[in-house]
């Protein structure tokens, strides 16, 4: 196989590019200088190399513990509880939130095999539990059956945590996906949120 | 700025992919495992390296000549120009052609400011010129204005050459892009090509 039909390959597994898509794709770079081609992967090599996990929260960082965990002009009583890390930066580009963070990594979907154990929530009890000075949870799930059947049991594993437990409001089009929401949107659902009854 | 907001922005250079798409195929890949991302960093750099234009045809090519070019049971008497190197891989998929390939580089565009010493015209004219034993020239530019513009352009440049000139044949939809083409369509625009009036 020669290397450009190998970059295409490749290319063709990622998400919506299709074989076409990705030897398109791929003369398109060829007609690019290779400076443009040596950032390209050398940025695939660096995200690879260098982001891992934060210990605290479960975002993508190169740093441990990530900016937002050391940010101490943050309002460390409050964790606002996503699905995945690239919904973190949907809510920060609403502005409308100064707190914590914690990724769950997915969320429940019995029919998957994906339970609470798969899910980064035994951490996130443990960071709620200590006297570490949290206030409130906000559950961020996405708006769909799977973020709602979440956020429930969250909200049954928190009880008795003394904290209070919110649940970001459904300005989000139902069915939709928190990533691609505005900021408008996430800043009203944040405005919004209602205390989850236990 | 994040090696993750560094890859999202070389993406969202690529062409049909904004930053939204950009920032999602990110997040996609940091859920690869490292062995894929090494994969694919490593093909745009094998591509970016090694990839040149033939220096007979300009199809791009990790060798030189190009395979098409060294292929000895091919027929060395035909040569199909088409505007770039992405194109010769649809007309062989249409597995109808046997011959060789030049590739233009583009096509005449005089609003660009693109003329005929900018595409590989003079190379074209040698290869056609000195005893090569070249039968026929195939013109199969896009069936598209600057196209049409280029293949009766070529076509005066090769009065006189002692060559058969012809036009691959209407059966494209006019107006499209022969790289999207179906193989039928392409096989059904060889077959009829018709001799070009000098």
């Amino acid at each position: 196989m020669s290397v450009i039909d190998e970059l295409a390959t490749e290319l063709a597994r990622l998400p919506g590019i299709g074989q076409k898509t990705a030897t398109r794709l791929v003369y398109h770079l060829l007609k690019q200088p290779a400076a443009a081609l040596e950032r390209l992967a050398r940025a695939i090599h660096a995200v690879g190399e260098r982001v891992r996990p934060c210990t605290e929260c479960g975002n993508l960082t190169e740093l441990d513990p990530c900016a937002i965990c050391a940010d101490r002009r943050r309002d460390a009583g409050m964790v606002c509880v996503v699905e995945e890390a690239s919904e973190i930066g949907a809510i920060e580009r609403s502005g409308e939130y100064r707190g914590m963070y914690h990724v769950l990594g997915g969320h429940l979907s019995p029919l998957d095999g994906i339970g609470p154990d798969d899910l980064r929530i035994a951490s996130l009890l443990r960071r709620v539990g200590n006297g570490s000075g949290i206030r409130e949870v906000i559950l961020a799930t996405n708006p769909s059956m799977e973020g709602e059947v979440t956020a429930t049991y969250l909200r049954g594993a928190l009880a008795g945590a003394g904290v209070r437990v919110t649940r970001i409001a459904q300005g989000l089009p139902v069915g939709g996906d928190l990533e691609y929401a505005d900021g408008v949107t996430i800043a009203r659902a944040l405005a919004a949120r209602r205390d989850m009854p236990g």
